[in-house]
């Protein structure tokens, strides 16, 4: 565990900031102007664009509104950001064309931080599935019998992943309930979230070019939190035979900073014990799952946040390097900008799990909120938001809030 | 019925012709230079980009290696460089600026028409989805309950889309059989084609905008032909519960001509009776699917190509634009180049079947080819060939070739 690298941004050294020295994390910014990349320091922003066009950093397209450019670099280019930037940041190494680039957080407009080729979300939490399998299909036989061979995933839509703070409107469907003898199409009735983590890819890997675990890990530029909104009553209706389409179709939210590999170095962990002997292409070749706890809270129109979930990243069964590696072991050609969706991150007990289909089983049970208001499921007016940290000594890695609130449907 | 429109480009008066007058469609061609946008007239190609540099067309991007600009520019732009091309190669109206922006179509290289921004894949085929429902579950309920209410289909993977021509590598992948212990990860063993049509949408919706199936006809560019290659024992491994992967993401062919719905707008009619009555937001306004004839050949190595089907795009249950109404009815935003799959166009009766699987019944039947060698699934070597027309009156709007050669494992 390493220490916190102090800054010259004094709010940096805070103990509870999300982004200390050590973070560096890279996002998109605009200040009433045009989108170019930053990173965060402390309670400001640090424009990337000035730094490159004064020459302190090379032309990655820190002056583009996308982090494709540099996040296709690869590794060399990003330590050699990250190096640079440190030593720019340190406490005493103070200059005026630094200072001039900072931006007050609070005062910018944070956008998507770089355009999603595709996006796929996996489906690695053991007790996730397990819960889901349960309430969807069959208790006795929960977990599907490929489920400890591969990380099962399925392409999901890059078109509607939105940057925290996008508001979206409750989206209409097509469901059927089991007693009702005809479907009906109308608004969602049953909307939910999904916990998780995204990882990123920054460098592409060929058609026809299987990779292993370890240069799967390579590829991953970094990881931002994840919220997989979802339509249940439409999901259920529609998934079978050939998966979730519409039900998550409408709104995918990431938070506005990608935390890099490096940042999170120091909170590697091992997957947990292999129940079953994966077969080589996907085996674990060293820690790639990460220390994060991560939370979620629930806010009702006029009131308080409510924490519905607390567990950590480091529950999952497969990490993001065995998902990259099994997406393009048929020969799948994977891009700069292809977004990762963890699966929903759910620990082995109530207040652990990360979807409200699990923590009101199906919606048999209620939760109730600050201020005495029950849901089962997301109400119109509702803000969710997921939350996650790293912890070091004396300092710690935030990701930024992943928020999103639900409008009525339109016409509505 | 129209008949043939005469073109003072002689070889676009033949009967048998892909590429009338009437056809006009769209791709991106190179001849040892930079791809540009072009049409098809008989056996020549005509370099657009050249008429915008001349003057004779507007600046619709023609000059970039891909249709997107245009796409984009939606039916009104659509239409007047139809008329405009029309006017230019009509009988009588030949002109040297014309002449010289012409090439032999057997001297260029053919690229991918357009930039894919996503690509679904769709199940519309009434007899593909009862048979694949009774070979992969329950012949007694092989029709899935959803399938008479909504077009069933999931987000596929855009990298590994390419244009016809492109070999690739039999996929290796993970795969368990029904008797085995424990799965096995290598080269498929039953690698299998899709007969399909793809839909091209060209004017893009807003995120949280639903779309009538009128205005989903309107966003339609074009339509290609379309082989989604099918990796059957990776399929049934992983497919369960969240549908088709890897099974589908090495590879997808297109031809390389995007055919206006201008082209095809003599062909139209009706989808097939309705079993149980649509919902409004995906009912029938008018005749959107298109009678197209569609076979497949196959070829083995150093042999004659066999036709091993023969079928119609008018089987189809759904058409595109109702599966396009479909795609952005929760508010997903639909984007210029998407690509949606129709679906196997599976005829009734075998011989009409879009798919091996189908074809051999799982791989219990043979086929017998031109020479005698038998099949169940392909074999290294093995070259498989899309062809589709519509035919007029003394006429044929064509697609183009839709070929690919599989290639042997990778390391194999």
């Amino acid at each position: 565990m390493t220490d916190l690298i102090r800054s010259w941004v004094e709010t940096a050294n805070d103990a509870d900031s999300p982004f200390p020295l050590n973070n560096l994390p890279f996002g998109v910014f605009s200040a009433g102007d045009t989108p170019r990349c930053a990173t965060a320091i402390g309670d400001k922003v640090l424009d990337l664009s000035a730094l490159q066009s004064a020459g302190l950093l090379p032309d990655h397209g820190f002056d583009t509104p996308a982090l494709n450019s540099f996040m296709g670099k690869g590794k060399e280019a990003w330590a050699d950001v990250r190096q640079t930037l440190t030593d720019l940041l340190r406490e005493g190494a103070e200059q005026d064309v630094v200072k001039d680039a900072l931006h007050a957080m609070d005062s910018v407009t944070m956008h998507l931080p770089f355009t999603v080729a595709e996006y796929t979300d996996f489906y690695a939490g053991r007790q996730h599935a397990f819960n889901v399998g349960s309430l969807f299909r069959d208790p006795a036989n929960a977990l599907p019998p490929n489920w400890l061979h591969i990380p099962i995933g399925y392409n999901g839509r890059a078109s509607t992943v939105v940057v925290s703070g996008t508001d979206f409107h409750r989206p209409m469907g097509q469901m059927k309930g089991p007693q009702d003898d005809m479907p009906s199409f109308g608004p969602c009735k049953r909307l939910d979230i999904e916990l998780e983590m995204g990882a990123v890819v920054g460098v592409p890997s060929e058609m026809g070019a299987p990779i292993s675990v370890d240069e799967a890990n390579e590829m991953i530029f970094g990881y931002v939190l994840l919220n997989d909104w979802s339509a249940r009553d439409l999901q259920a209706w529609e998934y079978q035979p050939l998966g979730p389409f519409q039900a998550k179709a409408f709104a995918t939210t990431i938070s506005p900073w990608v935390v890099t590999k490096a940042a999170l170095h120091a909170f590697r962990c091992d997957t947990p014990e292999r129940e079953k002997e994966l077969l080589p292409h996907i085996k674990d070749t060293g820690p790639m799952l990460y220390d994060i706890d991560l939370s979620v809270t629930m806010t009702a129109p006029g009131g308080a946040p409510t924490v519905i979930c607390e567990t950590n990243y480091n529950t999952l069964y497969y990490s993001a390097a065995q998902q990259l590696a099994h997406h393009a072991s048929s020969g799948c050609a994977m891009r700069t900008g292809d977004l990762l969706g963890s699966g929903t991150i759910s620990g082995p007990e109530k207040g652990m799990f990360g979807s409200l289909l699990e923590m009101t089983w199906g919606g048999k049970e209620t939760l109730t909120l600050e201020g005495g208001e029950t849901r089962t499921f997301i109400e119109d007016g509702d803000t969710l938001a997921l939350h996650g940290h790293a912890q070091g000594n004396g300092y710690r890695i935030g990701f930024g809030p992943c928020t999103g609130t639900v409008l009525p449907a339109k016409g509505t």
